[in-house]
């Protein structure tokens, strides 16, 4: 439990599975990613989830994890923003929303003898495997967002491949994080080793100028800073679609926004 | 069940409930829909599920049934094709596909009382109730898709409303039918009463005809026309975006056909 993704998933899956949380970050309000050495894994445990990039904190796992279970990622908000083995997992799924396309559609990459583990008297959609005996059309599937998966890909591919996103997004992510770290007037609560290179997440010392601050961002055209209501603060979502001259841009406003109120 | 649709249904939910077929008219190829006045439900059962309109057989439910039960709907092919009264119904779910937008959304119309029944025990994502609270954002929504269904809703509006579509569905439809039933060399098998307004199936009296059929159809720019291949021969589907036009080139072309091959 790194974050508050995983935190859902554990809620959620408690309703049908047993659950036991390996590990936990919640008592100092996940401003670290618990190592996956330190993971306590139940020697009959089926499976070990995790979410390698928590969005509403800005903690990441960047390693896969070395264990001894089949595991499965939520990599929602971190697949396709650097080259991923994945051979080391049994299942990853992914939310589009994020580095692949419109929202409404999930990806999902399983291991065939993983897949057929699966139990076998619940409703066919809900089962992995009836989805790709019928190649992923069991239901209707959602046209516009697989064609615009599509053109995203081939995007990609043009860029430089997932090497290139993966030195632009250290990049992107970099430079935020060392003027975060030079200021005295914003601030990064997360453990170097965890810190999310597609959610760079801030505060201000001073939260009541979070208003002013976001205003005058939006007149910018720069927007979506707030963090998550559960967590306060500032989020830049940087994801692939995002520039490295846009997080130049962030920067040269909060230094001029630091520059007028700090 | 009336169709391909209600049976696999049937089959889902047998999976975690116990279901009673009320209704079938499978022994006669779904030729027909059994008249909801022959309905068995057993006393005790919580709702009924049918579905008014079965786009593989091209059957149909054209009115409400009146039944002493909340009744649930399968409305995917046949919503917004007329004026519905949403009170007759406990819950209506209505993929957008045909009459709505693009595919990847379901939309549902749910009585709150009827929906506060459902197991509390099953993961939010499965609970109506849980994406009411949320306002249809428990999840990340397909914002696309909502987006073009608001279009699409404008445009229904402005076509003059679904008195307006009713009119043009039934006419469209009415057209289709009356000339297969006046031609020897189509036909269609569908009870009269039971004649679906959205997809109307028919068959050539030489079904060694059909390659030529739809080749020479393709040709003319008539595409997907063909049945589906568990019932075979020819199916016209014919929702809101298919004007009058399109169904009057239809005919044209058949009856050329016929003038050919007949």
């Amino acid at each position: 439990m790194s974050g508050s993704w995983s935190k859902k998933a554990i809620s959620e899956a408690s309703k049908i599975i047993k659950v036991n949380t390996i590990a936990s970050s919640e008592a100092k309000n996940y401003s670290y990613a618990p190592d996956p050495k330190t993971w306590k894994i139940s020697e009959n445990s089926a499976y070990v989830h995790y979410c390698p990039n928590e969005t509403i904190q800005g903690v990441a796992i960047h390693e896969a994890p070395n264990v001894n279970k089949p595991i499965i990622s939520d990599a929602s908000s971190v697949i396709l923003s650097e080259p991923l083995d994945v051979s080391k997992f049994s299942l990853i799924y992914a939310g589009a929303q994020k580095n692949i396309g419109p929202a409404g559609l999930t990806i999902v990459i399983i291991d065939r003898d993983f897949m057929e583990l699966g139990n076998q008297k619940i409703p066919n959609i809900l089962k992995y495997s009836e989805h790709s005996i019928a190649e992923s059309m069991l239901n209707t599937p959602p046209t516009f967002a697989w064609y615009m998966a599509g053109k995203v890909f081939k995007w990609i591919k043009k860029q430089g491949g997932l090497e290139f996103f993966k030195q632009q997004n250290y990049s992107k992510s970099s430079k935020l994080y060392e003027y975060i770290d030079s200021s005295d007037f914003y601030s990064n609560n997360i453990d170097i080793e965890n810190r999310s290179i597609m959610n760079v997440t801030f505060f201000l010392e001073n939260d009541e100028l979070d208003s002013p601050f976001l205003l005058h961002a939006e007149e910018n055209g720069l927007l979506n800073l707030k963090g998550h209501r559960s967590v306060g603060g500032m989020r830049a979502s940087i994801y692939n679609a995002m520039p490295l001259e846009g997080v130049e841009e962030l920067i040269k406003y909060m230094k001029y926004f630091e520059s007028k109120y700090g």
